[in-house]
């Protein structure tokens, strides 16, 4: 009987569900297929440290060419995390012929194309389900749908974590910092959590997603982002008032020979399908000029979802579908953060009668239609419909007399 | 070249719109193929009816044999609707070893076994994407969950008629022969709307889902099914001020080796993720042991998203995926209506004083703690948890009572 192998880089979080989804007869279909793929080698740092009872230990290296230069392995597995040496890692099994299946969004963002490429010269598959949206079926979903469709607007909410600090400040009315504490202790957040909080993670994930999307590489880079840090209580009881949500949103789309991107805090109407998806869920909201808007949402993180859409991946390989397919050839540019027009929120700590002046005749300069509401030291603002280059003039110059600023689109 | 010829039954409105897709430049995989497959032969029931001018009409015929005996013909695409001719003339086409894609939920709901034995038989696929939720991606996302995941409970909003009637009662305060008087005037109800207000057309499509996902034929008869006829402006007033918003839910589950299926008005708990699905759209969602809670909506009806889902189908064949695995000998049985327990909002209409007091005795009788409320001739209830069993009991006793009545479970 012939079977496939597998070759594990890692045995973190990820590399231990999949595991465990593979022996631990926990998945389906490694329960029933007698020819089900195992897993033949796995490389981690160090062979000696504990790793619980279900675990054959025999199958631990320190050596990588134990499996990229191994030529009965047949899929690597690339679950390790971080750039180099994953990029290496992977790169080399592709050259190998080695199918690879990655949940690594970083490398998939900075080097999409060439692995795709690299992927097809050796006539083996890339797969990487599982660097977007976590057990989400978000690219497969996606390829399925441009075969007929073009897309031409991805929106999501694609961080576990600030979606469950937003959550949390939301429910418990708490400061940023104390709903920062709340999910680190729950293991939701990281003790450094600079690429949640600050859209590294989300706007690797968007980029993914629209380079698939609108057939053209978007940098990770190019994407504009802005964190969540400075959103305070008071934010979320004024959206709240005024029958909105706070949600952390990763938005492109395309108009023209133009593609738009942005990671930022916005206003969701609530009662709507962005709003209500809380705590570690993600979602994902496609338009397609064909079939419409269509959402998938789900867990956005965690070991077994994770897990699930990268054994989801081994699964189609062994099926032998046609691999992600991708052209990049669209003459699309950057058109810069110009077309996300909409109404404005602002928030201004204002400590004095000047301060408050200040802030006032900038805002009036730029806007003209507006409420502005003062409450316990805070001036707020909803503007009228502007560009959002013209909310970044009024934060520019406002930075120059107050510290303390939060501010947002409102989607409707 | 060698190109794949379609036959196609019927030339309805999704008919047409899979016409469209291919021919009319609409679907991306049509426009950029140069050997996509072609539509050669159209069944309809009168040849020389004005169908308009993006249409060749010398593919018209009236005899199904032009393409079910034309050995030419690769692909089938049965969309007439209904029982009888459709299921004959899919018999036939999977006999003589024609591939078939339908989006009869009618003949996928009472034949499944049959239907997929046959097409295994004759080693091609029968794929039916189209007969749930029509362009939402439903049937591949749970084959594709249940390779690794087992299902253990299927819910969802599946038919939009009748969402649009409750989100038009809901949004105008209007009654339910208002508001289906607009879904009618709007292409949204049939002249005759008992299938979907009565709850047959939602029911066929839960059949279809729980008998995949639970790997056992459930019966579209054996599902337990109350219409939304009885529903007045009154209980859309009384669950929006108790933070509920009336939904039309189908939902089935399995809980050991019994399975429970319903399709019911139920209260949805607001700003919650079924509660916010309005209009036309539909939503599923489904509950695997290892990826948790996946939700996937779209526009459940309409020409584009239903045709999208047939031509998915049809690109999903020629490009040689696994055909529709299902296995239908898990011994699980019907457990009746006994496991949905929740609590349960009653409405009666009360005339006068006798009547009032017959029904407050008859709900004091089995439900120990609720609240009661009389408004405008109205008595409501808000019971504590009791079973389904129990709600029905008490329609049925308070039925003798008065003629006016609406319940509905809480689900939060």
């Amino acid at each position: 009987m012939f079977v496939i192998k597998i070759g594990l880089l890692g045995l973190g979080t990820v590399g231990k569900g999949v595991y465990n989804i593979i022996n631990n007869e926990k998945g389906y279909y490694f329960q029933t297929e007698a020819d089900a793929p195992q897993i033949v080698k796995i490389l981690v740092t160090d062979t000696n440290k504990d790793r619980g009872n279900d675990l054959d230990y025999s199958l631990l290296t320190t050596d990588p060419d134990d499996i990229l230069l191994d030529n009965t392995i047949d899929i690597v597995v690339a679950v390790m995390g971080g750039g180099e040496p994953e990029l290496k890692y992977v790169l080399r099994a592709l050259n190998n012929k080695k199918h690879v299946v990655t949940a690594n969004k970083q490398i998939i963002s900075d080097n999409m194309a060439l692995l795709l490429s690299t992927a097809k010269e050796n006539n083996v598959s890339l797969m990487f389900e599982a660097s977007v949206g976590g057990g989400i079926p978000i690219i497969d979903t996606m390829q399925q749908l441009l075969k007929i469709n073009r897309i031409n607007n991805v929106t999501g909410i694609l961080n576990g974590t600030t979606n469950f600090i937003l959550s949390q400040m939301s429910q418990h009315r708490s400061s940023f910092d104390d709903a920062l504490k709340v999910a680190q202790q729950m293991g939701f957040a990281e003790a450094d959590p600079t690429a949640d909080v600050m859209g590294f993670d989300v706007s690797r994930k968007l980029s993914i997603l629209s380079s698939l999307a609108y057939n053209h590489i978007i940098k990770d880079e190019n994407i504009y982002k802005r964190g969540i840090t400075s959103i305070a209580a008071a934010d979320i009881e004024m959206t709240r008032m005024n029958g909105y949500v706070l949600k952390y949103v990763a938005q492109s789309f395309l108009k023209g020979d133009k593609y738009y991107t942005a990671v930022a805090p916005a206003l969701i109407k609530e009662s709507t399908e962005l709003a209500v998806v809380n705590n570690e869920y993600n979602v994902i909201i496609l338009n397609g000029n064909i079939i419409g808007e269509i959402k998938v949402s789900g867990k956005g993180a965690g070991q077994n979802p994770t897990a699930n859409a990268v054994v989801g991946d081994i699964i189609y390989i062994l099926e032998k579908k046609s691999p992600i397919e991708a052209d990049f050839s669209n003459p699309i540019r950057n058109g810069g953060m110009d077309e996300f027009r909409g109404k404005y929120y602002f928030r201004f700590r204002v400590e004095n009668s000047a301060q408050f002046s200040s802030v006032f005749d900038c805002v009036d300069k730029y806007v003209e239609k507006k409420d502005a509401i003062y409450q316990k030291g805070n001036l707020f603002f909803f503007t009228e419909e502007i560009a959002s280059s013209v909310a970044l003039k009024i934060e520019n110059e406002t930075t120059k007399i107050c510290e303390n600023i939060f501010f947002a689109r409102v989607i409707e």
